[in-house]
């Protein structure tokens, strides 16, 4: 999309900082998929790294593991219905993007699909292997190595939740398809 | 809090399923603190473990491996300026309670403090040492051994976010002070 622009990685945590939903996405062997996921949070700053809970029976988890790659797409409010719907199908029965016309780019460091129709910023992630806390805890962690987000609601650095830009705020899931969207910058007394 | 009830450890990890920034909670041989965290999330739903950061440089991590426990509060919109605060000092230069005039009861398992005013919901944890997790990543993993949230927002093992209980709904950190609050719920298509 033309309103894509990259992401400095030294910004790149600040894209998931606030806990939005995100959609996992995944390529390896010629094939693709894409999952929803609630359950991601930063653990660094620099090197941007990232730590996100892919359940080990998912379709994404074995093409991430095969890769050694993912993608973290954050889908804003008009992707609701997909993001929900993408959380409760398994790419082992076709492919979802095909299946939700979903239009994925390809990133420019690793070749993971990102998304930028209807979600406000995407990070490319290298997995970084810790067998230990992928296997007792589902956590994968991982370095993002390239990040971009949608200019309408990213500006210099920071995230710009405006009225004029809702489709594009994030969507955070309570569970059993309710989410709730973020809204309204508060600024909190003392800050610099 | 006359308001506060006893959630199901079965439904523990909603209370931070949307991400929202927590305020963690220590206590040990005598002191207590508490700091903001941005960065949390579940790993599991059953036994309900989750993960979060917590810089090895803060008297929070100190006391924690110390104690081999730590609280998750999750804060209102009403406590906006507090969260802010509390992640701004450490408690190594005094009581932050005491600083602050926050209000903390005594968690029933593990005896660390619980804040009921001005918070929708709290969670005890119990580390799971991690040494490896924590050193490079400062990730603590941890299970919830009892929580607890204000039924005014969490009903039935469900967030209930209403026009009436916005001063309870959770706030989620861009950075940098400014925060997003939780709003509006939205129903995804095909929710069960």
């Amino acid at each position: 999309m033309a309103h894509f622009r990259p992401v400095a990685l030294a910004h790149a945590s600040r894209l998931i900082n606030h806990g939005p939903t995100v959609l996992v996405t995944t390529a390896h062997g010629g094939v693709r998929n894409v999952m929803a996921a609630a359950w991601s949070m930063p653990v660094e700053f620099t090197p941007p790294r990232i730590a996100v809970v892919i359940d080990k029976q998912t379709y994404t988890r074995e093409l991430a593991m095969a890769s050694g790659a993912f993608g973290i797409c954050v889908p804003g409010q008009a992707l609701l219905d997909l993001t929900y719907a993408v959380g409760g199908t398994s790419g082992r029965d076709g492919d979802k993007f095909a299946r939700h016309a979903l239009v994925a780019g390809t990133g420019p460091v690793l070749g993971m699909p990102v998304i930028e129709e209807g979600c406000a910023a995407w990070l490319e992630c290298r997995l970084i292997r810790e067998p230990h806390a992928e296997d007792a805890y589902d956590t994968c962690f991982a370095e993002v190595v390239a990040a971009a987000a949608d200019a309408r609601i990213f500006v210099d650095g920071h995230w710009a939740y405006r009225d004029d830009n809702t489709e594009l705020q994030s969507l955070h899931h309570l569970g059993g398809g309710n989410f709730v969207r973020a809204a309204g910058n508060l600024r909190a007394a003392g800050q610099v």
